[in-house]
Parts: C-alpha cells; sequence; structure tokens
C-alpha cells in the first residue's frame, strides 16, 4: 500500500529541498491536501514565474523580474562603493541595514575545488571587468568567513593588484553579547589579531 | 529593497506549511530558483491535483484518485477486523509493518473539545454505521495516546456498547530499546498496569 501517485509526486517534488527527507516531505504533502484553492493558483503560478519571470540584473547579477534590479535602477546611490556578496539573500541583510548606500555585485557562490567550483564558474571575471569600467573606488567583499570565502576574497584581492582600488573585507571577530568562553578559539584569534583601537 | 514578488509569493506559499517560518520559507524560495523544468511542471501538476484527483475512498475515508482506496479494492482480505486511524497517514505506517490484514476506517481527527473538535467533525457517527451494516468482530482503535486520543477511543467504546463486537486498543508501554530511566512516569504506570504474562 502506497499513497495516491499525486501524493508520491508532491513528496519527491519537497524531497528536493536541501535539508528535507522522507518524512518531513510526506509530512509538507499530507498539509497541501489542506491548502485553500487560492494558496494552490498562486503556489502553481509562482513557481512557474520562477522559471520564466526571474531573472539576473545585467548589471550586478541580483534576482531581478526586470532588465535591471531595484538597486542598478536607482541612480542616487554612491557609485564609487561596490560590495561583493555571495548569494542574493545577502544583498537583501545588507539592504534591512540601511546604513550601505553603495552598489552590489551578486557572485554564483564562491570558490571551491572540492567541489568543482572553479573561479571561471561564479562570474569573477565579469567583477573585475565591473570594477574597471565603472572606475569603482572602494570593494567590499561581504562574503562568508570561510575556508571557500577567504579562498575567494584573497583571489579577487590577487586580480586586483594593479588596479586602483582599495579592497577590503567584513571584519571578523566576536558578535555582539556572545559568551567570551563560548566563542571559538580560531573567532577569538582573529579579534585578537583585529583589535580596534578606541583612544 | 525587497524580492521580486515571484520570490515573495513563494515565500507566502511556503509559511503556510506549519513549523515553517520566515527564514526557511525564504531559503526554500531561492532553492526552488534551482529546479529544473520538469521539476517546476512535477510541482505544479501534482499541486493542482490535491484539489482535483485526490478524494476520500467512500468507504473507509483513506486518501485515494478513485472511488476506492488500494485497500478496500482488494476483497482478499479479512473482513472481520477493522482498524480505526485519526490519519491516512497512519494506515501506511500499519501497512509497512505487513502485519495487518484487516481493513481500515480512517477518521477525520480525534476529538478535541478545547480546539472545537466535537464528534460529528470526524465521521464518528459514520464509523459506527460502517461496523454494524459489515458485522465486524474486532475494532482495533489505533489512536494517538493522548487525551484526545483516548477521549476518542472511549467515545467510540460507548456508543459500541449494544453491539457485539470486540473492541480494542494499541498497547501502551516502554518503547523497544529503551532507557528504563529516561522513560516518562506516566508510561511506567501504564506499562505495569498492562504487564503482560510470559509464563
Amino acid at each position: 500500500m502506497k499513497y495516491p501517485k499525486t501524493i508520491l509526486d508532491l513528496i519527491e517534488c519537497y524531497k528536493k529541498f536541501p535539508g528535507i527527507g522522507s518524512k518531513t516531505a510526506e509530512r509538507m504533502a499530507l498539509n497541501t491536501l489542506n491548502f485553500e484553492q487560492n494558496t494552490i493558483d498562486l503556489f502553481c503560478e509562482s513557481l512557474k514565474n520562477t522559471r520564466t519571470k526571474i531573472r539576473r540584473c545585467e548589471i550586478c547579477n541580483n534576482l531581478s523580474e526586470d532588465t535591471l534590479c531595484e538597486i542598478c535602477k536607482n541612480t542616487d546611490r554612491n557609485k564609487k562603493i561596490l560590495c561583493v556578496v555571495e548569494d542574493p539573500k545577502n544583498v537583501i541583510l545588507i539592504e534591512n541595514l540601511g546604513i550601505f548606500d553603495g552598489y552590489y555585485y551578486v557572485l554564483s557562490g564562491l570558490i571551491s575545488p572540492i567541489d568543482g567550483i572553479n573561479p571561471e564558474d561564479i562570474n569573477i571575471d565579469s567583477l573585475i571587468e565591473h570594477i574597471k569600467s565603472n572606475n569603482i573606488e572602494e570593494v567590499i567583499l561581504a562574503l562568508k568567513p570561510s575556508i571557500e570565502g577567504e579562498t575567494t576574497s584573497l583571489y579577487i584581492c590577487k586580480l586586483l593588484e594593479n588596479v586602483s582600488v582599495s579592497v577590503s573585507k567584513l571584519a571578523s571577530g566576536i558578535p555582539m553579547g556572545a559568551e567570551m568562553d563560548y566563542v571559538d578559539s580560531l573567532t577569538l584569534e582573529m579579534a585578537l589579531q583585529n583589535r580596534t583601537n578606541i583612544n
């Protein structure tokens, strides 16, 4: 005895999400049966739109439904500063702080030779081209503080050696409010090395 | 700055699932962008089918794409035993054991006055009717060992007082392999009360 085909198909779809296994997918498929007609309609519509409407901004590679994304359309921002992120989600994270008024450039992930992801797979060439042709003065590398993030930052830095642009990366250190004795030693080491002068 | 509308719509859809909050829904919506065309097609198709194809078996109320479910279509099973469950998922759970060959009856949940769920909301009348008209000899109440499950079991038992049918419920006790000192006291009490003679 198995579920009807519709349910089995839905379970297969939900299992495609990272971190969702058979049990959760089954529960979600059964939950779907309780959705109202207009939810199902919106769900189908937006699933289809992910393939037809969503595209990448032609300037910065951010998610968009137009040629240019909301940010690149806005000409009032600071054209001299470019913040490089690995994922469109991080654009939203930084935008929500409300303190950055430059533009963004979205890479397609991070360099990770172990996963077969090389510099040419994540649009680094076009980033460098973009920096050169737009006379950017400061590049902020807002990449994850992991091996892959550091590798990518170093690689970009290397390619910009002969370009007159200032390159910075996000500070590594102790998160605000953290208990000192729960902070891992690598983070503590970085916090000590990167200590900031306060007098 | 917000996500494009398609992504926001998808986030709203994913948030409809119990236990999925904004962060997870956002991650799932972004994951959806990586789905292949045929996954999106299958996803839409099966979402629509939940409203058009999936219905309830006319005999037992189990999920089905036909008038009768797979189990009720099978005439070789034991017609004298009926297993009552609260959810179509539990039919699959018990079927997968491979040791039960009777038929099932699926209630639409459990009696829960606090949530406004009364006996008439969960098909108990038609269950009683089904038991009487099919000359069932044993009813196994496979309901959750909670206040709601016990209430529902007692209620069904009461309605069957004057019907010549044997009514049983699943054993409560210590789960196989459990550490005795981690078992809660109510479970231990039930295990002691319901001890089974082994000589």
